[in-house]
């Protein structure tokens, strides 16, 4: 599991860097990877990555200005050229689905896979044996989701060597060591699930939050997150310009990230203005004296999410 | 005038070109520039220009494919960030109007100077006291068309110092002289126009075509142009392809342009499947096999468009 940003720009894009667009690759977990956001010119980020358009499985915006939003026909469109042929599915807020198919029919764009549109409000958006994410609203402009990636904990691995010398054969007594019972073997030797059963994995969290204002469902979205993306648009010394147009500052996203108790933070959504190395470092700086460890998302970079140790 | 070419793929982005997107810099004439389609990913090739997206003046769009169109939002959203003010018009066939609209009403983006859109089907598209531009329909699956950019003749300039020699000032006369007539000076002497009125200077004629067959409105449009943009999608081994998707080949194109009689012809819109110079040498010498001097078009050159001498 790893992070790779393609945008970290507010806006528009700059010479140094591009409008918003992360993905959660996953592909020891499903073989696939999930985008979050797609400004304009995500496809030509996924180019100059190791991502593969066909291998894209799901994607989730977080609300509709143009800088989260323009890449998504290109990007759906040239996943079909480029041998995609797997379904995708698009969740985001109301008028996503609208904004897809008015442009896909007016440029005539032939789509050669399923693709569904999910327009949702919040709450269990995704869910399924291994994975669930959580959305909520935010406070911006526009309605403005956060997202919380849950992946659930994968119990131990039996080991059957063991298992065949105490003469237990695969069927119910599987299941009931696998969850945690303990069992009979035919010689009346009880099993213990502790004997069998390898360490189970536990989920790691992973929170990506659209544009926002510090505000109290942020807080809930990130809590105990092993990993925090979060806005920062601004210093702290533009603390009145980020109220006013719905951001955040480096601070107030490390603020957010401490009071949740993640374990890493990274900040992104930088507004234009800053761009050069050591603008750049008084934005993590900033971060670290509330957050120590914040880290600035870098474009092009393969960010591992450590597995948290079993507590 | 000169000639910038941001985009010369067709269909998707690669790693060597972008999707379709040419501007004709218009700094001299006008100080400013007109754009001719503009796929995604415009903007941020502007970014590593020389033109500046307050300078557009106009935009022409040839048909409504995404790859052609999928720059759009993002430009006009990004133009007024970028300090943009002035009007900009943008041409292009029925359909324009809805995504345009749709598209910034869905991201609620905010554009602060005066948009307006013109949907045509053919015809004079735009004239004022410099320019004429023409445009009609090609060849290809869905409505595209091509336009033909003429620049006024402009009439030789007055030698002021030596009409005031002559006693003659400012009015009346000097409308007549610029006409080519002759004038009487104060003194009686006949001044003819030839004395007073230096050269003209003959207008250019740039045709930029969208996605075609090969079809007699392309030759119409490029007839005696000083330059031609042809699509060129695929080599001459391919025409069956090329007849199929409604496109040209690289032989088609030169073709065209040597029936036309045009002084330049720039070759565009490759497909993906060309990628190495021998592969791009191979197109441009299938071309000069009928057209010489033909010339691929390269992003970010900035190609000069000579005045033709009077003839």
């Amino acid at each position: 599991m790893e992070l790779y940003f393609m945008g970290t720009n507010a806006g528009v894009p700059s010479l140094e860097r591009n409008v918003t667009s992360v993905a959660l690759r996953l592909l020891d977990e499903r073989r696939s990877f999930w985008l979050f956001d797609c400004g304009e010119g995500t496809q030509h980020q996924i180019l100059r990555s190791p991502l593969k358009l066909s291998k894209l499985e799901y994607i989730f915006i977080t609300h509709l200005h143009g800088d989260h939003l323009f890449g998504l026909p290109g990007l759906i469109s040239s996943r079909a050229y480029q041998g995609g042929d797997t379904p995708l599915t698009i969740f985001g807020p109301v008028g996503l689905k609208k904004y897809i198919t008015t442009v896909l029919e007016i440029s005539e764009s032939r789509i050669n896979y399923k693709m569904d549109i999910v327009e949702h409000d919040g709450g269990t958006v995704f869910e399924d044996d291994s994975f669930r994410v959580e959305s909520a609203l935010l406070d911006h402009r526009i309605p403005s989701y956060g997202y919380r990636v849950m992946e659930k904990d994968q119990p131990g691995k039996l080991d059957i060597a063991l298992l065949k010398q105490y003469g237990i054969s695969p069927g119910p007594l599987y299941g009931k060591l696998k969850r945690g019972e303990s069992v009979q073997a035919p010689n009346e030797r009880t099993v213990t699930a502790a004997e069998v059963l390898g360490e189970s994995k536990k989920g790691r969290i992973v929170t990506i939050l659209g544009d926002t204002r510090p505000c109290p469902t942020a807080l809930e979205l990130a809590t105990d997150a092993n990993v925090l993306v979060h806005e920062s648009t601004f210093l702290h010394e533009l603390a009145d310009i980020a109220h006013k147009y719905h951001h955040s500052t480096a601070k107030q996203a490390a603020e957010t990230a401490k009071k949740a108790r993640v374990k890493e933070l990274f900040l992104t959504h930088f507004s234009s203005r800053y761009k050069n190395n050591e603008q750049m470092l008084q934005i993590q700086h900033e971060a670290e004296e509330t957050f120590p460890g914040a880290k600035l998302a870098l474009e092009h970079v393969l960010y591992p999410i450590e597995r948290p140790l079993n507590s």
